[in-house]
């Protein structure tokens, strides 16, 4: 079987035009086949109260409504995803630009409205890898966004990582996938204070353990709940890290495993 | 020699919801290979009014600055373009977005500064077919929007009949390409209020007598001028005409030839 990387990129890389074009510079030199997911939260909320409409959180998820669904729609789907897109084709790397609408590869459905009603996010249904596979096999890198679509015309707001690991779980019926969030700490750290103090393996006893002494909390317990799921349905690796960790070898991450 | 079929649409159908609609059902029976353009500059405009950037226009051409170029994107590439891809999906038809920069596809020069600054205007210097012609091969359509780049990172806003035309003649190596033009008229009219007297072929000689006889002037001009020139490169046929003329045999059209 062939192998695949998947890297999920965020804020802090997408916002910080340096470390953006490191980044870049690394992926295009990467051998193919190889897939980005971009998040771009920030940017969303900047255009938004620029157009003074307020961004509305509820517990760090965006509340979608139909203006804001346009707002991300321009800004993930149209700037931040052409941009990446024009800078890779400037390192000679061919890529396309992808919602889930593309290709219909991500389907998922309008959240259900329960004690919160999120508006147009999508929970993911179902991947359809055929466009992805045309692409992948002539070593074309897709650049997906984070929108989904919902097969009956409407598109959705959709969690980036989320994505990264729906795409993983997919493909892994076709490549071993190797999947890499990058985020702005070396890894999951014991201690928040001490970027060194990066725990290195994670498995589903590990992390019950970490939970019950309170050194995983707020936003990792979904993003960790994330990667394990994708190892249990079938992905190779899923390793979380900095920037520079889906490109060298010998660099510290925190690598999950069955 | 394969048909394919290229398919430009402007304002007039982009901002009429039901006319798009009609429009992509029509374009979702059709066969494949088929590949469409789409312009969007209103919506460009209102968007720039929103943020309290006035839109400037010089002989109907955009002045692109930084800022206007980040809302073209968001606009033609992100919004218009995704709710294009989503609608088809939804009709079953597999298409993917694309820039002049996905799939390195329309390479362009920022416009030289002669009388006027355009700024981020792009002047196209070359297609590469090759990832058009993978998805193609794979009945998947490209939908274009009417942004190219440089090669070097740097998008550009660039005329949709322009991009409609130059894809029209590269493509034409590989494809017996017809290529058509809907306007809000019925086709190049004698007389601007009788929309019936559409012209129904023009040639480079019946072109300049139209032009002697004051018939055709204006905005016309370069639309014209881009047909035949479409021709003289190798496009099999060029129409313009009605959002329901590719789609219908019988419908009067201005149809372009040698």
């Amino acid at each position: 079987m062939k192998s695949l990387k998947i890297i999920k990129i965020g804020g802090n890389i997408i916002n910080n035009k340096m470390l953006l074009n490191e980044f870049l510079d690394d992926f295009a030199k990467l051998d193919s086949p190889k897939l980005l997911v971009h998040g771009g939260g920030k940017s969303a909320s900047e255009l938004s109260i620029k157009m003074g409409i307020e961004p509305k959180m509820i517990n760090g998820r965006r509340i979608t409504d139909d203006e804001t669904l346009d707002i991300i729609t321009m800004v993930y789907g149209g700037k931040i995803n052409k941009n990446i897109v024009a800078q890779l084709q400037a390192r000679n790397s061919n890529s396309v630009g992808f919602s889930g609408a593309d290709g219909n590869s991500i389907v998922a459905i309008k959240r259900p409205v329960k004690d919160i009603d999120y508006g147009f996010a999508g929970d993911v249904t179902h991947v359809n890898t055929q466009t992805i596979n045309v692409l992948l096999q002539n070593d074309i890198s897709p650049i997906f966004c984070a929108i989904t679509h919902n097969q009956n015309g409407q598109l959705l707001n959709t969690n980036a990582d989320t994505i990264a690991s729906e795409l993983a779980i997919a493909l892994s019926k076709d490549y071993k996938v190797s999947l890499y969030y990058c985020f702005e700490k070396n890894g999951v750290l014991k201690s928040i204070e001490d970027d060194d103090s990066v725990i290195e393996h994670i498995n589903n006893q590990k992390f019950e353990q970490l939970k019950k002494e309170g050194i995983i909390h707020d936003g990792m317990l979904p993003k960790i709940h994330n990667c394990l799921q994708s190892i249990q349905k079938g992905v190779a690796t899923v390793h979380i890290g900095n920037n520079k960790m889906p490109f060298e070898q010998d660099i510290k991450c925190t690598t999950f495993q069955q």
